[in-house]
C-alpha cells in the first residue's frame, strides 16, 4: 500500500512535470488544493490558491525560451496512507545575455494530502540559493 | 490520532526552534534522520546527513549577532500516521552595515516520518525568493 502511494505520487510529479513543459497550464494545475501555498523561486514570498499560483506559472513561462525545460533530475517520495512529501532536485533554464540556454538548478518540495481516494498538491516549495 | 499526531509535530518545531535560539545544537540536531537531507538559504545547494546538517548551523550563529532569532511567525502541519509536512514562514536577523538586527524573513518546510512511535525530520527546505 505504501509502495503504491509513493508510486502514484511520483507518477503524479512526473505528469505534473510534463505538463508544465508542454505548457499546458489546465493539466499543471489539475491535481491541486484550492488552498495550495507556494514558495516560489522569484518573489513574491508565497502565493496563496489556484489563482495566484497559475500567476507563477505565466511568469515562469515569460521567462523561458521554447522549448521549455522543467526537468525532475532526481526525486525521493515518502508516502503514509493519506500523506506524503516529495523532495527532488530540478532544472530549467534561465537565458543570459550570452547564452539563451544556460541550465538552472533548483529544490523542490511538494506536500500532498489523499482526498476521497486522489492525492492533491497542498503545499509546493521552489527555491535556489541565496547568493 | 490525526489531531495528536499534528500536535505531536507542531510541538517538535517549536521545541526545535527554542533550540536554535538557545544555540544547543544536541537539542536542534535530536529528532533527526542520520540521512536528513537539507535545502537551506545560504548554499550549499544541499547538505546529507547529520555531519553537514550541523555544519548549517555553525555557518548560521557564524552570521547571527546575539540573541539568536529563529521565530515561527505562521506555521500549517499536514500529519497523517505515520507521514507528516508542515510549511512555515520565519524570521531570523540579519546584521547590516547600519543596523544590527535587520529582520530576514524566509520559509521553511519540513517533511517527517514517525519511526517507532516517534516524529523524525527526514527534510528540511529553508530559502528567501530570489532577487
Amino acid at each position: 500500500m505504501s509502495q503504491t502511494n509513493e508510486n502514484a505520487v511520483r507518477d503524479l510529479l512526473e505528469r505534473w512535470a510534463a505538463a508544465v513543459r508542454a505548457k499546458n497550464v489546465s493539466e499543471v494545475l489539475a491535481n491541486h488544493s484550492p488552498k495550495i501555498r507556494m514558495f516560489d523561486v522569484p518573489p513574491p514570498f508565497e502565493s496563496r490558491g489556484l489563482a495566484e499560483y497559475e500567476q507563477t506559472w505565466r511568469l515562469f513561462y515569460s521567462s523561458q525560451p521554447d522549448r521549455v525545460a522543467f526537468d525532475i533530475k532526481w526525486l525521493e517520495v515518502v508516502a503514509g496512507a493519506d500523506v506524503a512529501f516529495a523532495f527532488a532536485h530540478m532544472q530549467c533554464v534561465e537565458p543570459t545575455e550570452k547564452v539563451r540556454r544556460t541550465p538552472l538548478n533548483f529544490r523542490l518540495t511538494v506536500g500532498l494530502r489523499k482526498v476521497e481516494g486522489r492525492w492533491i498538491i497542498v503545499h509546493e516549495h521552489h527555491s535556489v540559493p541565496a547568493t
